[in-house]
């Protein structure tokens, strides 16, 4: 299976985004020698961010489209010959024929729920070119991750009959921090997104309506001069807006409203009459904002419209949204206008998870969230700590010691099965290694056995049902796998989220997921660790 | 005064890089025929970041490239027209026609101290086209200005004698959040960047040497087979690099070292004799790490090479730093050779700005500072909530009322000046009307009064010595100003913070830096805000 190698669209993503350390070492390697060695690396995180239990792996096709293209160009090289004024000409000669047609690359899909030291991507080949691909490689799936973790955890806060839509544009890390966070959103669980060029290149839906500028841009009904006339859905009859609205004020005793404000809604709804949604709280949402929605709202379900709902940005959400609800129904009551009744709620400000937990405990009528500086920056946890480290080379396994022992490496070229129960459920994650005997592989319905990695107490039989090989070769210079669509993805990520056992999701002391390793890796990894750590004179 | 356009670089960059709402509401402003009218718009901030009271703006020339460049392209308008089916197609004709030539935009200088509520940006021109700039304004300008600002915090909190280096390529928001990260960090006092193509983009110094791969990717001095001697730096002599480490190992007595970390060593020393810098943590800091270092820096020294020193990546930061400094020390004097006290001390590791101080506190002997991902993701506070509002149009100034205090504008077209006393050091901001008297001008040595924006009680009287405009014309279809180097504006940067009083910029319960208005825009503000605020009955 091979498929075909999708363009780089994004100029910066070349063999340059990387730390210098890398070329320096590529140099270090080059000079003595060694570059050709056979390494292999593990890319993987040792903790879940926001204090969860669990991490959507994503980022993979902007990795294959990088690999796929990754060539130093001959500016590149000149650049680098000013960096490194003493290295040999050859190294340079070297640096211009790298290419990833040696590399391989094993991962997990996009959109896999994963857990900590599972490696996300196991990269082989030529010692040098591997480590080139550090830096841009943990770039390209630290954010991705991140963002469509963070999404995922809104969507499971929120329940799945409510709208997200991702509104972070402004508060992004620069454009493709804004790109990628629409992206990741959705792919996390959101639906929709504010950002139009997000839509544009990823065809995900976009939605907005206006902000407070357009109901400040206008001061009084006698603003709307050159358009006054809204026709009917059917188009059978035609009214004058400032007439009906001045009428229809008057009709549902709501004169103390903002008059501009009415008017900006009246000259909104004839310009979208069947996609009106009135953002409500720039002067007062309860004495102003619903009122003139209400008024229009009226006269568009009069002419055959459904009028889309409001959208609170301020205020006591909980409330404010109860309270607009009950009357918009008491006014769809009294006008015996039942569409009313569909009008959408849909809140902004400041959201994020904590806060829709919160608005859930409370009560509230909100039917759309539209969450921004929150997702996008991911503010609990800005970072995921994904790693790279070397854990083979030529065959022989290495280890990275450390006193903390989180810090440890899993050493040795390993593959990772999920196992599951009869309902599919996971039961845990074991590591093998790719080099172990047949027997630790695990079967369906064999019994096998999993110990933690480090503590030899915490062991465990268990019976699979199902065996699910995690790791699958995407790249050997070709790219090997499909690319599922984004709402391929998506629903991959939404029916894990389903499959696992709800305590592993749940926002306050989940359940931490077992990420176990066979026998055989155990004790391997045990004699190397011994073999690599002296024994210690205490003086 | 024109400065020839810079290309745009970032294909990002598009005037699809917004918030659907901008585009239906350019759709509200068109339909209705008020999208001609004159807006002004003024792009600030109502908080400091990081609790802090100040902020650097950043983003300037960037906002440049955009407007000078916002055109739809074909393929953007055709795919408008699938988000926007009902709307008119003469809209479309519209939106292809528009551009920013008769946008004009006055700013602050990039780079300047800032403070809340003072314009970063005043943008003026078609209400629909100035609207339509809100969102790509905002991400152009809030990411930069908070690395900025937080780049200039960690600079403060080492002083002025310390290296300090970007490392956070592989955490940023994708690529170009690497690349800004980069490039802005530079503009708040960083000196260099690990990021070759930030290095490339932008000429930044780029320094990096190796990582924890590099050294286990050997396992004994048997592995330096191919490269294996080193001349002296005047080309005189040349040693057996194995023979000379096994034999100076033994002298100095470090047998019990990782052997693979001192071929390791050697291996990147023939690479790079000239700067050599070890990374001394992979098994044991001061048990295998730093002797291996002065293994080898003690055979490079004797071959007339500077040793650069070594890199510290885990581990108590200020022990370590002390302990390896002494121990470089003793060393030094042991071996007769002096120059190894030149050798500097790198810190990396998670550091961030209260780390940074927490090492000065306790003591440390740490040269330079290697900062990734608490820099770039500016943990402390990871969004700036730079907002853009509506305050004039056509010659009628709007206010955004609230009950919340903070969250009023200041309505209408405003300038703002920096009052400095005698010493150059600013006494504070003032803003006054464009449309104000001569006497709302502040002038050298002329006593003026100043006010609180909100609190009638808060006023004072200045002298100021010397009066600085803040706001300029940048663009007005043309750059109207000269367009600063990267060293010209972190040059800027660093002389104004040397400039302000420091407890503005303390860490720790700073002082808030006054901005003010003057009495005529005070007066206007009130007239403007009572007469919007209706007067509520209580029931």
């Amino acid at each position: 299976m091979e498929t075909e190698i999708p363009p780089n669209t994004n100029p910066l993503v070349t063999p340059l985004l990387t730390d210098m350390y890398q070329i320096s070492m590529c140099y270090g390697y080059w000079k003595n020698q060694i570059h050709e060695k056979n390494a292999v690396f593990d890319l993987f995180f040792r903790k879940n961010p926001f204090k969860g239990e669990y991490t959507i792996f994503a980022g993979l096709e902007e990795v294959l489209r990088l690999v796929a293209h990754f060539r130093f160009s001959e500016s590149d090289i000149a650049y680098l010959k000013t960096v490194l004024p003493n290295a040999e000409q050859d190294f340079f000669k070297y640096l211009a024929s790298v290419d990833c047609s040696r590399i391989k690359i094993y991962a997990l899909r996009e959109g896999t729920l994963c857990f900590p030291r599972i490696p996300l991507l196991r990269v082989e080949g030529p010692l040098a070119i591997a480590q080139l691909l550090e830096t841009p490689l943990l770039n390209l799936i630290n954010y991705p991750s991140l963002i469509c973790t963070n999404a995922a955890r809104m969507r499971l806060a929120a329940g799945d009959d409510k709208v997200m839509m991702e509104f972070g544009c402004r508060r992004a890390q620069g454009p493709d921090g804004a790109i990628s966070a629409a992206r990741y959103a959705v792919m996390g669980g959101f639906d929709r997104t504010s950002n139009v060029e997000a839509g544009k290149l990823f065809g995900i839906g976009v939605s907005g309506t206006h902000a407070h500028a357009f109901v400040m841009s206008f001061n009084s009904l006698a603003d709307l001069v050159h358009l006054r006339t809204l026709k009917s859905a059917d188009g059978a009859r035609e009214v004058d807006m400032v007439e009906m609205v001045t009428q229809r004020r008057r009709q549902l005793g709501f004169t103390d409203t903002n008059e501009g404000e009415l008017a900006a809604f009246a000259a909104y709804a004839m310009a979208f009459p069947g996609t009106f949604l009135a953002l409500v709280d720039t002067y007062d949402t309860l004495k102003s904002g619903l009122q003139n929605f209400l008024i229009v709202a009226t006269i568009l379900a009069e002419l055959g419209y459904q009028p889309l709902g409001i959208r609170l940005d301020s205020g006591d959400l909980a409330y404010l949204s109860k309270e607009c609800r009950r009357r918009i129904h008491e006014t769809a009551l009294s006008a015996h206008l039942p569409i009313l009744d569909r009008a959408t709620i849909v809140a902004s400000n400041d959201l994020n998870e904590a806060t829709i937990y919160s608005l859930k405990e409370q009560g509230h009528a909100i039917d759309t969230f539209g969450i921004g500086t929150n997702l996008v920056t991911c503010q609990n946890d800005p970072a995921l700590g994904c790693v790279y480290k070397l854990v083979e080379i030529d065959g022989a396994a290495r280890i990275k010691m450390s006193e903390d022992i989180v810090k440890v490496t899993i050493p040795c070229r390993k593959i990772a099965y999920r196992l599951l129960d009869p309902s599919g459920r996971p039961i845990l994650d074991l590591m093998s290694r790719v080099a172990g005997s047949e027997e630790d592989v695990p079967q369906p319905d064999r019994r096998i056995l999993s110990r933690h990695p480090f503590e030899e107490n915490k062991r465990a039989y268990v019976v699979p049902h199902t065996v699910v090989p995690l790791h699958h070769l995407f790249w050997d210079g070709q790219i090997r796998q499909p690319l599922p669509t984004l709402p391929e993805i998506r629903a991959y990520v939404m029916q894990q989220l389903k499959a696992v056992r709800p305590d592993h999701l749940r926002a306050v002391n989940p359940t931490p997921y077992k990420v176990s390793v066979t026998n055989d890796l155990y004790s391997y990894i045990h004699r190397i660790w011994l073999s690599e750590a002296p024994i210690p004179t205490l003086q």
